[in-house]
């Protein structure tokens, strides 16, 4: 049997009714997180629910309950579904209202979540993938982690279809994001990847990954990349909660470049693993 | 009783039960249409199921029957709750699947669609409204009419704040079109308006507003309005399918411009109204 979320309670999935005027299905009007969960434990959930305050304070959607609650819920979830590894994903919509563009700022939101047992898989990690690098088409708040996501799901389905595992977007020149990742590129032993600003999702793995880099005494710089940057890169990889550090062994679209998975990458790698390790025992 | 579409239908609205895990919930991976009902008579009907179809068609989502079917469909939503004048609503998601950024191509659409009676206000019209002029935000495909619609939600918010009854937004010092609606501007007995690219929804307001200008011997340019041919223009109206063709008195924000409801605005008032009164009689 399958346990989810909703709202205040932990119920089976069949409970579950999304009303057809729901914000969130309507105009796509809510934010989500996935939280990973190792060795039974949830990674890092302090920092993604903080994301989540800040993306409904950015689009001003009310949490029916604080974080200490949400937070206890989550717990509650993974252990209904015993969970060792995988995720949790949790969203919340501004609710239930007859459909208007205008949205009013009192509606309390409605929160779901379910839980995934996975491995996430080591062989891109150990083998590198190869990324369709296009142009990024999406809004200018990329800052907030919402449920509008048609230009990263079509992107998605773009890089997949060119037998690549991921779409590196870039916009005015610039390397942005990943449609489910960030980017890092390594260049004479210095890190680079594109600074948190509107332009892109300020990954929790992203920042673990700087935070991780300085412990490590490699020098990381928060400057947009561009294109010619990465074609000269010398080492190049995406961070994100499910694909943790994966290397890029190559790139095509509107970059064309080879990569060697290279020192400082797999130091990064193996830094993470041990703070997962420390955190999840 | 109220009564919606829910596939192929019609049903009491406490029978429709979404997924959490439809596409549309956590992707905004839909499309919709909003019809206007005059008389009983669902007006340009055609010219919405084409837009829906192409909508599909850019976002690779299968419609789960041909068009005559959604329109047999719509035509009983409309008699299933007696409406005479008001608007059909009806939207397409990707469907259920288990959460992931790629989507597959053969999933079948969920279709939903629900009834409002209600007269369209005429004070606008006559009267009409204060927009608010502010910079786009949006994705680079508005051509295609997603549910994906947060940055036009955040954008009718913000102009409402403002005591505006519009958002009007521009691009790279272009005008690009409303939140809701599309704008034109008078110039010299001259009108202008955004092309239709991937930056605007070309409405099918706008599109019979056009039609019926040239059988006005009014010539009309398709071209990008700057904020300084704005701020200069003779007249200035938005267009929408609930608004149809509303005046625009005063613009605050990035423009500051006051209006005078003028002669070819009302012309096309007056032509548009007739068109509706011989096409539903």
């Amino acid at each position: 049997m399958s346990y989810v979320l909703l709202n205040d309670q932990i119920t089976e999935r069949k409970n579950v009714k999304i009303d057809m005027e729901d914000r969130g299905y309507n105009f796509g009007d809510g934010i989500y997180e996935v939280i990973p969960i190792y060795n039974s434990k949830l990674f890092t959930l302090d920092e993604h629910l903080d994301r989540f305050e800040d993306s409904a304070r950015k689009l001003e959607i009310k949490l029916p309950y604080d974080k200490n609650e949400l937070e206890k819920l989550l717990h509650q979830l993974k252990n209904a579904n015993k969970i060792d590894n995988g995720i949790i994903y949790v969203q919340m919509t501004r609710g239930v209202s007859p459909r208007s563009h205008l949205y009013e700022r009192d509606s309390n939101g409605i929160i779901t979540g379910f839980s995934r047992e996975m491995k996430f898989p080591e062989k891109p990690k150990q083998k590198g993938i190869h990324v369709f690098v296009t142009e990024d088409i999406r809004w200018l708040r990329c800052d907030i982690k919402t449920i509008n996501l048609l230009g990263n799901t079509m992107i998605k389905r773009n890089a997949f279809d060119k037998q690549c595992q991921e779409g590196v977007m870039h916009r005015n020149g610039n390397i942005t994001e990943g449609s489910s990742s960030n980017i890092f590129i390594v260049k004479n032993r210095t890190l680079y990847t594109h600074p948190a600003s509107n332009l892109i999702l300020n990954g929790i793995t992203r920042q673990l990954v700087i935070q991780l880099a300085r412990k490590n005494n490699i020098q990381v710089i928060e400057e947009a990349i561009s294109l010619q940057q990465l074609k000269g890169a010398d080492e190049a990889f995406i961070t994100s909660t499910t694909q943790e550090i994966t290397p890029i062994r190559k790139t095509i679209g509107d970059v064309d470049a080879t990569f060697q998975i290279g020192e400082i990458t797999k130091t990064l790698q193996q830094s993470f693993n041990k703070y997962v390790e420390i955190h999840c025992k």
